[in-house]
């Protein structure tokens, strides 16, 4: 039997977070955390909700994951986020020591690839999974704020 | 008669910050946020504390100066913190549209200059007040934990 437990399958689940986000007015980005395909962690953009700008997906889900874990390192574990995460959130990531990040789209302005974020030397990237997905989900929010 | 609220003035109340920090057993690291002379957030770094890489006292105050002013942009606030912020902090404060940050130490191993984080263009950097102190406390807190 083929592992249902693909990076498709977790990005949908980030995808789902994003959604949320979309429907409450923020921008659209989903988070999730995984160890052993297991999710420990789930979240989405809270910026506007909160006013404040470090309430990108990923750092609850790292906050998150720690908790869950009882430790502050992300060894073991995944994260999947709709979107190339900032240079705050890669930075936060480094630190974390996290074993693999997958992303959906690229945030060619200011994704932690164009700005030279670095990331810790152990941690596995992988991108462009669902990326037209979540890459839609953004055009949608920003061109409904448009009008 | 002469101004009293100078740099130094703000700065040895980040390092009354990183001495608290010290003696709960965490890296020290103190910051404030200052708007007009009145400091509206005052933190030190609790990543021990809270188990999250994401505590840093920087992050710290963004939140909290943020949830003081009741939005998230801090133009017109000055960050003082003790030591160079690093990449993730960097990140952060580049959001946040912070009018200066002025630091005491560099971190020339993670700090955002030898990274090259980006800060937003409208912010001014002020480096080495009260290096020496910042940097004392650094190397007493690593000294005691070799014991």
């Amino acid at each position: 039997m083929e592992n249902p437990f693909t990076d498709e399958y977790f990005m949908k689940k980030a995808l789902q977070e994003a959604e949320v986000a979309f429907e409450q007015g923020e921008i659209p980005v989903g988070a999730i955390i995984v160890v052993k395909n297991k999710v420990i962690a789930r979240t989405h953009n809270l910026t506007e909700l909160l006013k404040d700008v470090t309430a990108h997906a990923e750092m609850q889900a790292i906050t998150s994951a720690a908790n869950f874990l009882g430790g502050k390192y992300l060894k073991g574990c995944t994260l999947y986020v709709t979107l190339e995460p900032c240079q705050m959130c890669a930075g936060a990531l480094y630190w974390s020591q996290i074993s693999k990040i997958v992303f959906g789209a690229r945030d060619e302005q200011r994704g932690f690839m164009t700005m030279g974020t670095k990331l810790h030397p152990k941690t596995e990237v992988v991108s462009g999974i669902l990326a037209q997905e979540a890459s839609d989900l953004m055009l949608r929010f920003f061109a409904s704020k448009r009008k």
